[in-house]
């Protein structure tokens, strides 16, 4: 017998009938033997139509506020898959994040969780009913208001819960059937992969694989909490999130996938003056600003010029904001102008293997080259290569650097990690 | 500078606009000078919408996960309330009923009150917040589940609130100006009443008055709170519900109104033994089935015949189950068999006055014979005198009794109470 804490997004409680789907998988799982507890996020449009009231309503709403309206629309489904639950003759309680216990900052619409006391998790479940815990909520540690997580919040609700009730697992119900070795709607031969390390896992979130947000598995990785990301429409396995032993990881270059972002633009910070601190003042501008600064590189100065070009990659959406940030700065800093370019993309190659394996560098870049991809900026990690490319160049870049590696040969994981599937 | 509970209706909060409506007329009251805490319902239909999905995903939805999902209602309206108010620029907070301290019993659907602990609300009162709290809802003292108090339950969080916060009043805005010597529909010249005492309106709303709701009359009585009714569409007084000095109400018999309910039905059981113990075993049935019984009359028994008939009234919406439970004891009882009309109408005469009295029994039944309404069942009270009569003469007997107690004449009122008004 295993607890299993099981998140289904709002996707998969769209509607009455989809809220009906999940409460036959959660019961088949609690009559297998299984403890479950299940976050779910709001159905389908809520929050978006709450977000569509609270503008009718007021411009710019007190973000407490906005909390305690968002956080209406999983308490709507949770309630509602608790009445489909029993209505299979299975003993369901819903519970708000706050009566999970999910305490957090009192950051509104972005609090982050600080500690989760889930003593009514535990009774409910001790007593055999199916918790359900609303997921991208909390109350704040100080003052007892309620908050949101932000973005990807109930897949984090949903780890927290896991490394909380010391869960077997915590399953991640999405449309996908897990993550794959590139995206499938450019590769068409990407494969699912079985299982991924958390370091590769954060790597493959961070450089734009959607299927799960960093924060959650930062959380994952802190607590050693298998994640398991599977299909909310087949009984298929997914991809298993979990600590590889290193051992495993030695024996070949093992290349674990290609992400890829197009939602990033490039910054040119034209002529700054060639000297000490000058990139320190420029980066801190931006940061003040609060954009997430992603890749950077210097350009040598021109000979006697005396002046040199910084450029960095940082989210579209925070484009205005950066730019305006750097405005401010420019007398101070002393450069000539700012460039902006958001017809770039990112492409990273992403596997544990890489570190010892000095050969992947010159197939990655040999395969960009044989594809006639120009690269505008580089960054790696030690199981990482990522690179800057014409917008336009992407998907091919993907396509090229996918084959390099035979990611799709349905042979080539299956080899290395023969015995290590859960 | 004074205290204030105002509580605001469904419809009242129907949409963007009529939020903005009340949110101007709340920070009015609050610039006034006035400590504000304001109890609002969930918006128009969006418990009939909750309800219909309910019903989507489960046909007897468990009373603990309806209640759930019903008090997300609130939380949506009071949250664009505060959201519309800060707009304004005065501050805003709102509370859903357990963090107001709304204690209540663990009847979900029909929780009681036990106690309020309004600690946050007081808190945000001191510091020039505007209160904003979620009716309807409480939370269990025993499993801390939440709960809704069922039919007109917002106002007696109203009132509950405005007691424990010792408030100066307790305004309920509604859709009419306040309470009216008879319904304005059916007696054109009926005038708004303006004062009343607790016991006066509690035979008010116990005889068809829709205004207010029993229990939220009966809490403001207990606890001496000032409720003032009165319309959200504009800023004339409407009626006061309050302590009126005996004093005041012996000088003449004073007349408050006349209420009617069409709701009913008649039930008689035909046949029974006259005998000790039979109208007991018969009333026991009645209400071990959850009816309520309103009036009763047994009709002597035939000369000779041993045998009686028990007569009473019923809402007709518990007009099968009572009919089914007495079926249940017909041969144990001995009865011969039950006869079930819906076609009665009750009219109340209420007022303080007539207890010193007499004459108004013969003026009262003298006016229902001038216009050929013919009586089936009397039942008294000391402030009030009811009667049921056939449905189709129900409206010419309101209009009658109206007018012969001159309940019309806008001096009536004002002569008895001149320096009473608030």
């Amino acid at each position: 017998m295993a607890l299993v804490v099981a998140k289904f997004g709002g996707s998969s409680v769209a509607d009455a009938d989809k809220i009906k789907r999940v409460a036959e998988r959660v019961v088949e799982q609690r009559r297998a033997g299984n403890d479950v507890c299940v976050v779910v996020s709001a159905m389908g449009d809520t929050t978006d139509e709450l977000l569509e009231l609270a503008e009718q309503v007021s411009p710019l709403p007190p973000p407490r506020e906005l909390d305690m309206l968002l956080t209406s629309g999983e308490r709507i489904s949770m309630a509602l898959l608790a009445m489909a639950i029993s209505n299979l003759g299975a003993e369901a309680r819903s519970f708000t994040g706050s009566q999970a216990g999910v305490i957090t900052t009192g950051t509104h619409g972005k609090a982050r969780i600080i500690d989760v006391t889930p003593g009514r998790i535990r009774t409910a479940l001790d007593e055999g009913a199916i918790a359900i815990v609303a997921g991208f909520q909390g109350v704040s540690q100080d003052t007892k208001d309620i908050t949101t997580l932000g973005r990807g919040g109930s897949d984090t609700t949903a780890v927290a819960l896991a490394a909380a009730l010391h869960a077997d697992a915590c399953e991640i119900y999405t449309d996908v059937d897990g993550v794959f070795t590139a995206d499938p709607r450019i590769v068409p031969n990407a494969r699912k992969i079985d299982t991924v390390s958390y370091e590769e896992m954060l790597e493959l979130a961070a450089s734009g694989a959607k299927v799960l947000m960093l924060r959650c598995v930062e959380y994952a990785r802190r607590y050693s909490v298998p994640v398991h990301v599977r299909s909310s429409f087949s009984t298929k396995q997914g991809t298993w999130v979990i600590d590889l032993p290193e051992a495993e990881l030695v024996e070949q270059a093992i290349i674990r996938g290609v992400a890829h972002d197009n939602s990033e633009a490039k910054v040119t910070v034209v002529g700054c003056p060639d000297k000490p601190g000058v990139a320190a003042a420029v980066f801190r501008a931006v940061a003040d600003a609060d954009v997430n600064l992603d890749m950077i590189v210097q350009v040598g100065s021109v000979a006697g010029s005396g002046r040199t070009d910084i450029s960095f990659t940082a989210p579209k959406a925070d484009g205005r904001v950066a730019l305006a940030a750097l405005e401010k700065v420019r007398a101070e800093i002393g450069f000539e102008k700012t460039l902006y370019d958001d017809h770039i993309g990112k492409l990273s190659l992403i596997g544990a293997g890489m570190k010892s394996h000095p050969g992947v560098s010159a197939r990655f870049f040999g395969a960009l080259a044989d594809s006639g991809v120009n690269v505008e900026i580089i960054s790696t990690s030690e199981i990482r290569i990522s690179v800057v490319v014409r917008d336009t160049d992407l998907a091919g870049a993907v396509k090229a650097v996918h084959d390099a590696f035979e990611l799709g040969d349905p042979d080539n994981q299956a080899i290395v990690y023969a015995g290590t599937g859960r």
